[in-house]
């Protein structure tokens, strides 16, 4: 009477558009997220700690800054890009950030704002996992809206001083160094914190034990714990010219980087919805109430669906865009708030589903769910909230501005 | 301070996906229906007429049994095909209805099911849109269920006799040719109405003019009110052998047509989609509340965005299967109700969301709203309800039947 | 192994607190709407007419101006008025739309703003039914911002006139006399169209017959078919002094009526709620599909369950705040936008749920959830749209203002 | 410009309707909770620990079987009691579920089923505070179907002898006592496990101490993380005749006690809905974010106007119920269902929509929203999940079951 479950990849017949060296790449980080992180995922989860020892696997697959090319780094396209990141967060978020923030932001923020000497200074170390890399944008008070930021520098001789503070810095406090970005007066001289019309933003290199930078740890968090979240507090951080990125002023230096990495979050967070199905999906076949098993019920037929069809179209989608990406060189800002917003949502509503046909189990880490569920609240936030993308494409489609 | 909006079509970035000749086909018909059938859409709705005029237009465009090879049948691919649908149902249900009962069901089950002499006698008219033809397979009291239908027929010297009545059957008063399933005793030769269990089921030709043969109109329809729907009404209806589908016994058979119809259903409701998102969008950017376009308002962008973002995935989905349906020659029917199912809720949430940002002037025919919000209620119940193809899913991705 | 279903009144648990008198009120109107009504409802809606003949009857059951006290009208309390109004919409919007825009609207408008010898004068023969009130607010190109209107009264000799047009007014082509708001420049004497920042807006009862007064009728309407709605075209309309509102100057007494007027609607609406969900167990109860009534599939039960949770939940809060209303004598306007805003978006959702539920037979005027799916639109957009009841109750709750 | 927020009591209209003692006992629990449990709901959260300290002050203000007439309990009303439990959720649902446990659970299974005796001895040292009780009803395979359980008590001179697994049991680390549900055979006699169909149901006392008798807690739960959560293992374990619970057999003694405590859950639920609720007002006030706070952001305020649209429903129908249930002495089960399940559905999505409010700040324990959202997880399961109780009030609305 019952029959073997149709696969999600069935369903969705993504793998004929994929190459074979697309699948390749897939399968070896699956078998890595599957043999060295889901065993101790909810250890990790539970105990706040990023695996530093698996970093030098990560390297070894190639997904430190993998969608870079040369600077040893792999130069995978951005469907074998979006792929890895995929398998990574079927692990666990903090594990996808983790390279997200190490390669599509801190590595491309070097690669595509640093001058060729940043470049191979720090690249080719990034990519062998020998120095961390993290991205300071947000600060305290200033999050959906980067352009009100309050860090900046000023001159002194042929240094710069950096003040300020930034937060919610994933892998801060294991980075040896931390793209930071800050006001700098139009005239590059006054030592006064520029208001923000008198002002542009620069891109900075800041490195482990210079004096006047701490990297606090930020604590009581109960998303992403396997992250290393912290704060970057510049106090009198004095750094010399050479770690100024030579990119043009202003906020689309650091724009142009979240829109590299949210791209690879609409990947992502299908890895975590993933989990969570295939979760489901395995419980409820199992699980017997009423003298048959909980499958067999439509309302939870119907929660199954819902995943399925958001999963399904969700993957659909990032691959005509990567597609797209790789054929253009470039996204749409509105293309990738598309993925972005849409992506994450069916995850996060993925998750929730799960955690609830898994009953009383669905509370425990012993299962995905909610370990996933507490995740994806972060992913839902960070790099652009969903609200924030709404409001990208509505100005879009409309042609008005409603932020 | 206001911009030009940015169109779905540059949003989904899609038609970089399609042939020279798909985007001319589409060219065509789009240019057909926005000056020979909106003009008259709403007066279509509102006086519950056909266009029969705009038949011999519709077989010059090439769209009557366009998915077919040879018969003088245009042949289309399925990207081409859903294009198509998608245009006619940008102006209106009950025409991409037409095109779809006439070719997608009608012709095809001949095509399909036929004997050569019956392709050779129907197909090309039909294609001319000189003969029109019908399906019946729902009855008054089965419709989700087709395999508890209660027409029959049973055989007397050479010819069928059929008793029953089909309702809700679209082109039936307008039709010269009906293709009618029936259950026919095992053994062919008993007179008495089998029973589900002793029976099988049979394709029949029932031509106009039969004796025992009648099509009366369904009235008070506030849907695809434009479309003719009607019952066949079997009374001692005496058909020649020559008439019978030589195809294999079974549900198999009709099944496999709405197959195919259903697929352009998830094309063509978008067309639907697309007319009430850019109705919506020209309404709030012109009209004004509170000293601002209502576009400016974040409510109003929230909706638009998810009217936007549904119908962007949606196309992206329908092509990716469509390419898929051209490679192998099918589709999964869990793959088609998945699109069924999703497009056509998109499309109705469109329309509502749309109905609802015109205001008051929502509720006039004058825009087209309400018009597709009421046809899309038919087209949400028709060829598989929401539900059914929930199920349907759910029993693929879970192994168990929850019907 | 099925039993007698449980009513919405059993679940709800509200009878208990009704008084013997507001039972006795109900159970009239009900039977005059079951017998008088509904069997010509889908006739009266496809005929868009509005039953002038019924009058008489309405008048002499006291709902014409049921809850003001005096001037031959019923002096209801809310709770009987409410419960009127419900058992009015469960015939059909348009019906309750009458009574509400004659008692709520036109006559409330007179009795709370108007002078005593225009109470004495229009107040009783609309309470009888004998003259037929409209309200006209409303303009084309100002609904949700009343505040932005046109229409203006100027000065002429004791008399005033009236320029302007007002759009979407219930029973404009059938009233005896509407009352009209327009602005008046605030030196009264300026002839020249007013801006908004210099007027004030006053009301005027404008008498049918009076020159340079015209009420087309608005074609085309797909919602409220039975209501007599249509446009007040004011040209150079000259009015007695005796006709103007001696009310305070300014928005708040157009306003206050339609606080009078919303917070029925709250009532109403659940009156075509539970007319869609008892047809909708009706005919789940009665259609067997897969061996079973369709009652007994769970994705059945859980529309069915959705909508009833939302009609119980309206109901007992309908109850909640009349009760507070007659112990106060008032509302505060957030407590009606609370009501009118959920109870409607129940009774449409049911509408809506309802009418899938009944599959192809949902779409046809035999039954009712199509008939009251269109209606709720109107009712969803009018007097306040959904959108500008959240805007109240947004400021309200947060002292912010994000109109 | 902005003005003092409208609070949820103003705008519910509320307090009028609750006497003088009822707005007193709210009073004194809600200064116990902000005052004592409040400063450190976040710790024990984290740290997974009931603050057993604070048992003798919760005795002290009457709330331990608060319910319950006689044996030195408060004897407190409905309201009474619904009121003290949503001014312990709004502290931590945790807290609630250990009063919930002790009173509606375990102290009622003792008054409404136990024998003189058996309530002398123990409900008065409970209602002190001094003996903690629990109530073992759900097994590993058995949740939702308490009738599919396997523990089992079989005869054994006059003593019984239980054997069997609980689990998900609240309290049950901490219990002196458990009221533990087993099958019986019918001749009490066979030691054979029954089956299903040869078996009833009957009541046990079992007590801390008793040879076979274990409490192991339950680990790495992610939800109610300030319960003590474990099981029952009773492996050959001898109770005393004394100690069997009088009642009559079957599922009904344990359901009626489930009964109680899920109307508490329907007043308790809200109570975490309102902290969230708060919690998310007092965020979006002081955060700004483009140049203004947020809360004058639309689609902030549609997702503050949903959750106070919400809460404010719920406590209105709560209200409702409650004093039916005084009236009547109790509520019809399809009544408690449509209770329980509103108002949990409603804080889960205050919690999520609270958490997501807060942006980064929400996955924090320094802020209520992310440890609502995850206790909320476990109260839309336990006690009847959300579509258990679909199921019950579908049965009753259509009269077929569909479990």
């Amino acid at each position: 009477m019952s029959t073997p479950p149709l696969g999600l990849e069935q369903l969705s017949a993504l793998d004929e558009h994929l190459t074979e060296q697309e699948r390749l790449i897939r399968a070896s980080v699956r078998r890595f997220v599957r043999s060295e992180y889901l065993p101790q995922a909810a250890e990790l989860f539970e105990t706040e700690r990023f695996p530093l020892e698996l970093v030098p696997e990560l390297a070894r697959l190639g997904v430190l800054g993998a969608s870079i090319p040369g600077y040893e780094c792999a130069g995978m396209n951005s469907v074998e890009y979006g792929l890895v990141l995929q398998e990574l967060e079927y692990g666990d978020s903090a594990l996808r950030s983790f390279v997200s923030v190490q390669g599509s932001l801190a590595m491309y923020a070097i690669y595509a704002h640093g001058s060729e000497e940043q470049r191979a200074r720090f690249l080719p170390a990034m990519a062998r996992g020998e120095v961390i890399g993290c991205f300071g944008l947000t600060e305290p008070d200033s999050g959906s809206d980067p352009g009100s930021m309050r860090t900046y520098a000023r001159r002194s001789g042929s240094d710069w001083v950096l003040n300020g503070t930034k937060m919610w810095i994933t892998n801060a406090p294991i980075a040896q160094v931390a793209v930071v970005w800050a006001k700098v007066a139009d005239d590059d001289a006054s030592g006064a914190a520029p208001d923000r019309g008198a002002s542009t933003i620069r891109g900075f290199l800041v490195e482990r034990g210079t004096r006047g930078f701490e990297t606090p740890r930020t604590r009581g968090k109960m998303s992403l714990r396997a992250s290393e979240t912290g704060e970057l507090v510049l106090d009198e951080c004095r750094i010399p010219a050479a770690n100024l990125l030579p990119s043009k002023p202003g906020l689309g230096a650091p724009l142009a980087c979240l829109n590299q990495a949210r791209f690879g979050i609409a990947w992502g967070a299908l890895g975590a919805a993933k989990a969570c199905y295939e979760s489901a999906v395995d419980y409820v076949r199992e699980r017997r109430q009423f003298d048959g098993p909980l499958a067999r019920k439509q309302l939870v037929q119907e929660r199954l669906v819902t995943m399925a069809s958001g999963i399904v179209q969700g993957e659909i989608m990032a691959l005509h865009y990567a597609r797209a990406k790789d054929r253009h060189g470039r996204l749409r800002p509105e293309q990738v708030s598309l993925c972005k917003r849409t992506n994450v949502a069916v995850a996060l509503d993925a998750a929730r589903q799960s955690r609830a046909l898994l009953g009383a189990n669905g509370i425990l880490l012993d299962y995905p769910p909610v370990r996933h569920l507490l995740n994806l609240e972060s992913v839902f936030t960070y790099e652009g909230t969903h609200e924030i993308h709404t409001l990208v494409l509505g100005k879009a489609l409309t042609g008005e501005s409603a932020f």
